[in-house]
C-alpha cells in the first residue's frame, strides 16, 4: 500500500488547520506506511531558564505525540481532518534537553472506528534514550 | 491545614519559570487546599481556523492540566520546582469552542514520593459539560 | 430518564455472560442513572499471603472497574453485551485489606460511539481514602 | 549485565506471593534482560459463553500486563517484592480467542524510583496481531 500523503502535505495540512504546530514550531520530517517523524526546532520559549540546556517543558512533548500519530493516521487513510484525539496518555522518562526534538509515531491499529497508535519522543541523536512515550486513540469519522 | 502558596506567588513562578504558560495565555485564577483552578484566555493562535467558535487545540487542555496538578501540588507541599510530571493522560469529551477554557485540579493522594491528582476542563460558563479530564501522577523530590 | 437496568438484571447478565465476575467475587450491589456500585467480597485467593490484612492484588481493582464502568453504561443505554473496552486505565493509591472492596463508577461523557467513565475503588467504611481510581471508554455498537 | 533471576525463581515467587497467577493459569514462559514473556493458558472460565472461540475476557490480559511487567523488573533489580504499580494503562485492539495468551513485556526505562514498561498481548501464533498493549509505571522501594 502506497503512502497516502507526503511531507509536503501534511506540512500545508498542519500549517493551515493546527497553528499550534507553527506556535510551537513543530514540522513533518518524513513518512512511511503507517509512522511519521516529527521535529520540533529547539526554542528557548518552551524550555525552563537557563539557556540551551535547560529542561524543555512536557507539552511540547505531548503536542509533537498528539500531531505524530494524527498525521500517521493520514499515512494509511489520507488527510482525515475529523479523526479526533479520543485520549492521550504520556510518560515522561528522562529530563529533555539541548537540541530539536523528534517524534516517531506507528500506528499499532488501524481499525474502522478507532485508531490506535504510539510515540517515541527523543533528542536527536539519541534515539535510544527516550525523553518520552504516548499512546492514544483517535475517533475516526462515519464511514458515512 | 492553610493553603502554602497563594495565586500572586504562584503566577509569578510559573511566568518566570515555565514561559510556556506566557505563550499559551494560561494564568493562576484560584487556590483552595489540595486544589487549582486555572484560566486559559482565548487565543486564536491556539485554535484550529475558523474565529470564535473554531475548535481549540487539544495541547491547550493537557498543558491546562499538567500546569493545573503541578500548582495544586504546591498548595499542600509548598513550590516544588522539582515534582516532575511521570505521566499524564487525557480524555478529550467534547469539541472545546467560544471562551476562555478553565482548568480545575486536585489533588488525591499525596504520598511522599508519587503525587496523584486530576483536573476537568471546561469553556468558562459550561461548566457541567466537560472538554477534557486529566489524570497524572507527580514524583517528588527526595525527602533528602 | 429512568434507571434502564435493574441490579437483578445485571447480576443475571454478569453471571451469565462474564463468568471472571464469578471468579472474582464481584457482583452488583446498587444503580443509579449513569452509576454503579460494585462490590468484591474479601477472598485470600485474590491477595498476597498473610491473612485477612494482606494486600489485594491488583487485578482485582481492575476487574472492578471495568465491570463497574460497563455496568454503568447499562444504566443508560440499556444492557449492551457489545460495548467493548477500549482502553481502560488504573492508579493504585494505597495499599488495600482488610476487608471488601466496593467500586463507584459513573459515566462521565455517554456519546452515541463512545461512553467514558470514571471509577473509585476503596476498602467498604473507607470511602475517602481511595485505593485506586480508574478511568475508561468503551467504544458502542453502531447504532445502524 | 546477567539476567537476575531464573524462570524457576520467578515462577516459584508468583505462585507463593501472588496467588491470582494460579487463579488464571499464568505462568512465566521465558526472561531475558529486561524482558520477561507470561503465558496465560486458555480456560474457559475466563472467557466469555461459547466454547473455544469465545472471547477472553480483558482482566486476564491486565493481570498479564501487570504480572509481566512486574517480572521483568526483576530481571534487571533481583526479586523485588516491593515494587508497587503505580499505574496500569492497557488499550484493547481486537476480540482475544482461539487459544493462550503470551505477554511479551519489556523495560523501557529502568529509574532509581521508578521503573517504565510496556507489554504485548497476542494469541500464540499470532504475535503480529496484538489484542492489547499496556504500559506501566512501578515504583521502586527506597534504596535507603
Amino acid at each position: 500500500m502506497p503512502v497516502a500523503v507526503t511531507v509536503d502535505q501534511v506540512n500545508a495540512f498542519i500549517e493551515a488547520n493546527l497553528p499550534f504546530t507553527t506556535q510551537f514550531g513543530i514540522r513533518c520530517d518524513a513518512l512511511d506506511e503507517g509512522g511519521s517523524l516529527m521535529r520540533w526546532s529547539h526554542d528557548l520559549r518552551w524550555t525552563r531558564p537557563g539557556g540551551e540546556q535547560a529542561f524543555v517543558c512536557g507539552p511540547v512533548m505531548m503536542a509533537l505525540a498528539d500531531v505524530g500519530i494524527y498525521v500517521a493516521v493520514f499515512t494509511l487513510a489520507g488527510i482525515t481532518p475529523l479523526a479526533l484525539t479520543n485520549e492521550l496518555r504520556t510518560n515522561f522518562l528522562r529530563p529533555a534537553f539541548g537540541g530539536d526534538l523528534l517524534c516517531r509515531s506507528r500506528i499499532v491499529k488501524a481499525g474502522r472506528r478507532i485508531a490506535y497508535g504510539t510515540s517515541d519522543v527523543f533528542v536527536e541523536g539519541a534515539e535510544h534514550k527516550l525523553v518520552a512515550q504516548s499512546s492514544s486513540t483517535y475517533v475516526m469519522p462515519d464511514a458515512g
